[in-house]
């Protein structure tokens, strides 16, 4: 009973207790200063850095982000194959629509009237004979642009080529035409929508910002220092910003980034999140480690003639991607990073007490006396002599 | 030889001292209770807030993911141009296939025939003209359709208009029909496949759950309350979750978000790792502050007639974009994370002791006592005082 | 003026007061090497986890990224329907490009001179009928074609089928072809050009790297073992790396993942940052719970005759998509996170302290001496007891 009472009472006096360690306080101007210059040093680290440049405070979100295109304008071409001929946006926009990306024709090689037949290839190396055993019937060369048929056949007045079974007239491998046939694409003008999304603070923007307005968007083009913030651009300023020439660019074709920055700090006004645009040229120009250079692509227009044969147009069409690219975090105050950051910010507060401590207790010339009171000792060798004799 | 021994034995010693700090225990019921309310509320906040809610025992990883979608339905329009005409995937999905959104056709306005030629401009402001003085041989505004041939021509019996090279005959400048032309789109659905992986964790997993079966998915639709796990939507439903009228929205188009989200534990069994999904009209419907409502573009099929004239069929497509966005987060024990938050919490510990010690020496009526048993002084200034004289 | 001036000199005092903590220092064995043990272990788990595996010392960046690809190849066909035929890029390749995926077709059925008309639907159950009466009028079912004209016309010997308004003739509901029509898919190479930037730290890359020359690029194919750095694939290859056979991947179509891994230490040269490829299949193969198994999707060829009437030729593509995945993080020294781990390591010492305090208090056969030497009490209990008499 009276065990029983004892165990309670030392368990609550033990609750009751209150730790604190015993501190030795020195008063000393060197010592003094040397402590109080390395504390606001991690302060003023801990609120300068942390707190204010790298918002340790904030919990930080990725943006999710949804763009639609609309390019606008026409071009004029004149050549010997298709004569006079406008080209709009049902026809320099392949495909028609895309998720975050739009492709603008700016250059082509154009083969007219193939039909599945047999025509001689073109010559290259692997591809010339002299006579029908030098080619193989079947053999499809990944160079090549059919199956070869076995025969050896005039391609022209000195070459001879193996026949082979594909769309012909075959494609002349040739380089694009200089200047490029759609020249005037780089007055085209595209309108970026782009809408953003914040889900873990429920946050949606667009790129339309709420004081544009309509009549404003009808007639803006984009422009860093007059009109930052209207999303219809002219191609060619896009290319210039990136540091590249339009027309050079448009000869083999590229790919641009559109990358729209939406950097938001929303612990402030909502209207200061605002997008921001730059660009870049994303693919290789450099002509020594590269190999098919620029971006092109091949596809067809499928028609049936009279006798319900099919024919094809060939399009090698060269021209400028440009992929949208949305990036950027949101930050909003919220208690466990800060807390996080503070914890750590006190933890280096005690590598400070660690620090002078040593400078302390080693170098000052009173190192002594602060060692007296500053430790006391145990020791179990000691004792242990002690205990031996 | 005495001296090396002395060295190694200090520095022996020194290895295996122990260095606790002297503690002042206060046995008082107010500081004590203080104390250990302080305590436990730190304790709480780092066990219930960073542990349980926020998981902060976890290493995160971002969801890569791949998603196929497959659209089924059929539409039967009737109109002048086209008579009665059906509908199916292969003329409304356009393009045939993308990555992760796929685009439904549910209005147009179709131009028959066109061919590369000339014919008098749309009337509007800057096209009107009185005589061949009025129109620019050669220039190309970006409102009009084709570039200008310098003639003024008649357009109908009150208008005359600059003639223009393009493709003839223009479209006309009108609203999209309302109702929409493909208005039983809303009864089509689609089949979303998603595959996830978070390759951190090297964890994989498909919207279509393991207990579902295949005679279930031939006949299922989503529904959020009797269907939450079918992947198949009508397309309806969807426009409506996220509270928009389908027949208004298929009028001028527009973009859908659907939105799966995969919130993984996976401590927990990967059975629980389910997609959710959710569903957000992403463009801007607000008809102040916007340019181009909805969600549109124009492409054409290719044809050639008789005389090996190329002709075209020109369509202005409005219809419903839905972007698939797949966003998540999986969480994994980890010790890293774990120690790092133990660490920033037992940090927090320390503060406990300063702000007890503040109140203890300041505010308690026996704070004198305190101040005497915690604080040692080493007085440089009074060392100093007393050598002076 | 006398206390203002005693006011002035108690701040300065304070401010030039250091505190430490007094401290007990035990010499022992035993003590000392547990102390010291613990120690080395967090000392250890910070450095060598932390700081060397995890890399806590660094501020991390997540990928942004372009691709564009370029496929090669060329197959034979021959079917009954279209003869000896040759597929090139512009024909497998739908649509011919897209943004950071390409989808080959490797499978298809074709229905051939499709119109608008009247036709018999397939037989299934609920398009069966004996008369009229049991076709409805104007009812489309979601597994149909068209739309009903409530009519029951004769479909085959054996069968009557209910009429419908549908691109007749209908394409029939069988299996595709196995071995598929282009088998020689599995030849074709593609070069994957992957442009990355880690936008935080200001760095670019390519894929194509450095010392790799355009002669090499010509002829080399990706083989982990002796060409780990080409970026051609051949699609084989791809897909028996992810353990799948091509032919058999090929009857009903698939989706490939194509990882990029760029995992960068950007304080090591720059050269050290390289791709890494991995191939994935993300599809669902399991026929069990599985609906619509594979990769398909239907387009249309549209062809006008001469009579200006519009017909079409249906394909239903089977093929592979492949995904261009590009993931990865770059991490580079940052003084933040380095001392947001280092003040949570020094936290974790602290936690040393405590351990060994437990241990040295309660289990050591001298833990009286120690306890006397470490704590001092203030009892307020006592001076209670003290003062009540």
């Amino acid at each position: 009973m009276m065990e029983t009472r004892g165990c309670c009472a030392s368990i609550c006096q033990c609750f009751f207790e209150y730790s604190t360690p015993k501190i030795l306080i020195i008063r000393s101007f060197k010592v003094g200063t040397l402590n109080r210059i390395t504390q606001a040093l991690v302060i003023a680290y801990v609120i300068g850095y942390v707190c204010v440049l790298n918002k340790g405070y904030q919990d930080t979100d990725a943006v999710l982000s949804s763009v639609t295109t609309k390019v606008k304008g026409i071009a004029l071409t004149n050549t010997s194959d298709l004569g006079l001929r406008i080209w709009d946006v049902a026809d320099y926009i392949i495909p028609p629509q895309e998720e975050s990306s739009f492709f603008v024709l700016t250059n082509l090689l154009i083969t007219l009237n193939q039909t599945q037949s047999h025509c001689p290839e073109v010559p290259k190396t692997g591809f010339d004979c002299t006579s029908d055993r030098d080619c193989k019937a079947g053999s499809r060369d990944t160079r090549g642009n059919g199956v070869q048929t076995g025969k050896c056949v005039r391609y022209s007045a000195v070459d001879k080529t193996c026949e082979v079974l594909a769309w012909c007239p075959l494609e002349l491998d040739k380089e694009p035409p200089n200047p490029p046939m759609l020249a005037d694409a780089e007055n085209f003008t595209v309108l970026i929508k782009n809408s953003i999304r914040y889900p873990k603070f429920n946050f949606n923007k667009r790129n339309i910002l709420p004081y544009v307005n309509k009549t404003y968007l009808e007639q803006c083009v984009f422009n860093r220092i007059t009109d930052p913030d209207c999303p219809i651009f002219r191609l060619k300023d896009m290319v210039t910003e990136a540091n590249e020439d339009f027309q050079t660019m448009a000869v083999h074709g590229g790919v641009m980034g559109v990358q729209i920055r939406w950097e938001c700090d929303l612990d402030m006004p909502s209207s200061w999140c605002v997008p921001r645009y730059t660009f870049r040229r994303l693919d290789n120009k450099d002509p020594v480690n590269n190999v098919a250079p620029g971006y092109n692509f091949r596809f067809a227009k499928y028609y049936k003639n009279g006798n319900n044969e099919e024919t094809r147009t060939l399009i090698k069409g060269f021209g400028i991607r440009f992929d949208v690219m949305v990036f950027g975090q949101a930050g909003k105050f919220n208690i466990v990073p800060t807390l996080l950051n503070v914890g750590a910010g006190l933890a280096l507060l005690g590598l400070v007490t660690v620090v002078c401590d040593w400078i302390v207790l080693t170098c000052m010339t009173k190192k002594n006396i602060y060692n007296e009171q500053k430790y006391s000792y145990v020791d179990d060798f000691q004792l242990l002599s002690n205990e031996t004799p």
